[in-house]
């Protein structure tokens, strides 16, 4: 029987991919007491950095949202794995966001809500969570977004 | 009657604002233990981003370590919600400081100082951190520095 | 008597320098319960940053993996003064890469791989770990590469 997270998961539409290997020498997530610290997660999708480029150059703002929502659906794919079970998650403690971009941009915070909307609608208040965005110059692989989670778990 | 911290930050002419809602979807701070994880702050001064642009370009260091400093100060706006009382507050674990600058500069640790001086102005030998600082490519609201902060309270 | 860490850096040839001082108002590492929060480190070498530039320009990514590994024995040498003995380190939590890059830069991940991958051989499974890399616009001193730890310890 899924459990109440899962059944929000499916009431939003959202069917999460098997886990993928990170693309180099470190693990997915680490758990520390309590704490569920998960890797930094690009906006994969269907197996491929869906969202490449500059956002505010190449990529609009919009399109940043929905990639910073697929990378928090990535760490919460490696947070089921870590937690056994959704439910058990108490608490969304930190997102940090990293956005590609330009000397000029200047609307992180939108793109950024493409993740925190998301853990908002999927945990309720629990999905509240401490924020930590910024712009950089590059990313792995040329993705657009890259969004790093911390957990508390049951 | 005022704590030691406050009589501190009173000696310093330091007035903390009232905390003001982060400008998403998120939340100021989220206590974990006996940990305090507080988002990215920005350099907000009466309501608005007091520092903009480019360090080392538009902006001289100088006034990039007072950013920081009003960065720390909004830190501790946020803080002292989830302490309490600031006197509760054990260390100040970790400061994250983002500079926003081109591909020439390299005086990022001073720029940061003005958040790490007041740390320890402030908290005493309980002030001393560790910290990650970096240059990064843009900010929201083409703020000029932002900091984040890990604090451990009693 | 040298410990099973110990032996396994001999073994490596890795001979850790003696601890040196931030460069700025801030301590080397924080102890929080079990976790060891370690600075940012610079790819320091016999007292000077010895990878500067950006990587993907100046600097090929084979080097700044050398960058990152050498940064990665500068976390080493903190840990072991903050565990006491580095038999003690249980688990290397969680490593940060910052990559001094340019906007066409993509091999992050390959750069990191010279801290991962020595996490990995120094402390066997307890060495794996969560990870996130970004490439950024400058860093302190013009080092090429930044690398920050977060270690649980027994």
């Amino acid at each position: 029987m899924a459990g109440q997270i899962e059944a929000k998961l499916i009431e939003l539409g959202i069917v999460l991919p098997a886990p993928t290997a990170p693309v180099a020498n470190y693990v997915p997530f680490v758990i520390a007491g309590d704490l569920v610290v998960i890797s930094g997660q690009l906006p994969m999708l269907d197996g491929k950095v869906a969202w490449t480029g500059k956002v505010g150059g190449t990529m609009s703002v919009e399109e940043a949202a929905k990639a910073c929502r697929q990378s928090f659906i990535n760490l919460l794919v490696h947070l089921k794995v870590a937690a056994g079970d959704l439910d058990r998650v108490v608490q969304v403690v930190r997102l940090g966001g990293f956005i590609a971009s330009g000397p000029d941009f200047t609307q992180h915070a939108v793109a950024m809500n493409g993740a925190s909307n998301l853990s908002v609608e999927v945990f309720g208040e629990r999905g509240r969570h401490a924020r930590t965005t910024i712009g950089v110059s590059s990313l792995p692989l040329d993705a657009a977004v890259e969004v790093e989670g911390m957990f508390r778990i049951a």
